[in-house]
């Protein structure tokens, strides 16, 4: 049985250079992996994620449970052959969209009830399923099932919640049925305190898993406190695991937990933005619906090799919004995503290298330096 | 200069398989052109585009003066370049969408004032903006501009029409700038009228134009008149020039005019149709929506080698649709002008091979025999 592997291939401080082996293929770390909620990357074909540099993509139990059903995608053939992604695939466990999407929602220790968004349908979530599920869509890192309160609970709430937390972990490896190359990651949760995230870490590893996130963070507490718990929360995780930021984030973001020894993201960001207009350039943020767009000819960023750069102009694609064509979503998402993963190589060379204080000082002059003049 | 050219290189009855040169490249006929109204063909890249097969787009003057205007476009290197198509573009005058959906037409012997149905400016197209807005554009391919009556007028209103459209035929004709290898096309018009269509072909021929398109078709007349308008029309059209059929149609009709003698074609239905869920097979129509496709393994159309086909099941595009995510709309359009394509490729092999009304009965009774059963 060949093992879910993960080794650190260099290091520079407290980052890490490695690649992750799963049943689907490996990937080198640090890397971003591109939110694929209902089985597709937002306005993307499977072919046009690999296009970017992307080797695994996330999906999302909580709406694939919803529709069209683990069962069906597991008849299917599994979420790789259903997305025609050959790739890695992690899984979140649904418990985060429960509590930010679902309706009516009751939690006990067995698990959390709800309504689906979609038609009010009554569903079921417990550990046990959660993991099940995962298994269904044929998940190379599956996720264990996790409370996740809102942003500002005090301590005692936090306390309960993680309570909860571990015991649901703990029933997920038991419910996890070990395969070569498929993978169980832990959560940390225990909010901005730092007593709780440790316990958190402790507990997690005292069940073992093969991975290791860090959840609870990208909602609304700022950079400052994310980067302040990561300080004291990545200590107590084992060094020899990949540890997975959950959600996170901007390019500065991804360049501080980096440094610090995160070794795997998601966001819906970068893909999100490309259907609003927002493009990531070597130069920071632009607004792409910006009139100062509509007539230049120069790509969105000029150092970008992806087709919305190599074949358009910022003057195209600000028409494409203008008129509301799918096709500019599809041009700045593509844009984005390679962005992100350009981000990702710039930093595996820089930790293997040792130059990652460098890179990041690069990035973020040219972010600071801002968008190229006005023609 | 290089001529606009055309030759035919087979016949089979009025049937003809020929190829068209022109600045940007040549393409085989009889050919079907893809609808790119705003400068992209809905829900496609140009290189999705290319890659089903088709060799010339056709863009919309109307949508394009509009938004980003005819000069923009010219700035930025003309609609080759903006759009990232380095092959024939053929655009239509912009008369048909002014009645369409221009608001506040006032139509008057030197032209027509309307109000842009974005925003409520109002702007002119007379016959030699139109041509100078193709001009600007980068047309391969300009068409005059022409009056185009409601379906149902009456003879003597489509007999003043027709006189503009003949007096605006000439003053077309007298404001294209003749360059190497772009062309300039006549549309007849007339309605059901014969006499009228017979008088619109030889006046324009007295003109002389480089291709003669048949316009006022696929307004609401139905097959059976279409066919007939074609059967009084072609005789009167010259052997020697492309034949336009605009705005046609499904492919039973353009098996049908094929067989009269058309060469050429455009229509949104197949990018219209991948967009709201309807895929075109060798079985006929299917609408991907439907619940029996919920759980069926099997691609569109087991035929295809378009990517939605060779790497998707009927499962995967009914759940996109179902979930309202964009890549169903982007894959079953890559289907519906593949298969569009397609149908071209065999029409113009049957037409080399003399077997069109064999190729035809086949594509027929495929269609008569409906889809697949389900699993």
């Amino acid at each position: 049985m060949i093992p879910f592997g993960f080794e650190i291939t260099a290091r520079d401080g407290a980052a890490r250079q490695g690649r992750v082996a799963t049943a689907h293929g490996s990937f080198a770390t640090p890397a971003f992996m591109p939110v694929g909620t209902a089985a597709t990357v937002k306005a993307m074909s499977a072919a046009d994620v690999a296009a970017t540099g992307a080797k695994i993509v996330l999906a999302n139990t909580y709406h694939l449970m919803l529709r069209p059903g683990a069962e069906r995608v597991a008849r299917l053939g599994g979420l790789h052959t259903f997305m025609n992604w050959p790739g890695p695939i992690l899984t979140d466990s649904g418990g985060y969209q429960v509590m930010s999407l679902a309706k009516l929602r009751t939690l006990s220790d067995k698990g959390v009830t709800f309504q689906s968004h979609l038609d009010g349908a009554t569903y079921e979530l417990t550990p046990e399923r959660a993991v099940e599920i995962q298994n269904l869509l044929d998940a190379d890192v599956t996720m264990v099932l996790d409370e996740c309160p809102a942003y500002g609970a005090d301590k005692d709430a936090m306390t309960a919640s993680l309570d909860l937390t571990l015991a649901w972990a703990r029933r997920s490896k038991d419910a996890f049925v070990a395969r070569g190359g498929y993978g169980l990651f832990g959560i940390v949760q225990g909010g901005v305190f730092d007593d709780l995230r440790r316990r958190s870490a402790e507990a997690l590893i005292d069940i073992g898993f093969d991975g290791y996130a860090v959840g609870g963070l990208a909602v609304g507490e700022g950079q400052e406190t994310m980067f302040q718990v990561l300080d004291v929360t990545l200590p107590y995780l084992p060094d020899a695991a990949p540890r997975y930021l959950m959600g996170v984030g901007t390019p500065p973001d991804i360049l501080g937990a980096v440094t610090r020894g995160i070794d795997m993201f998601d966001c819906v960001l970068p893909t999100r933005s490309g259907r609003t207009g927002k493009g990531f350039t070597r130069g920071g943020e632009i607004n792409i619906r910006n009139a100062r767009h509509a007539e230049d000819p120069r790509p969105i960023d000029e150092a970008c090799g992806c087709t919305a750069c190599t074949g358009h102009s910022r003057a195209y694609l600000h028409h494409l919004f203008k008129a509301e064509e799918m096709l500019g979503a599809m041009l700045l998402t593509r844009h984005n995503l390679t962005y992100y993963q350009d981000l990702m190589r710039g930093i595996r060379a820089a930790v293997g290298a040792g130059g990652l204080a460098a890179f990041a000082a690069d990035c973020r002059a040219g972010w600071s330096a801002g968008d190229i003049a006005p023609i």
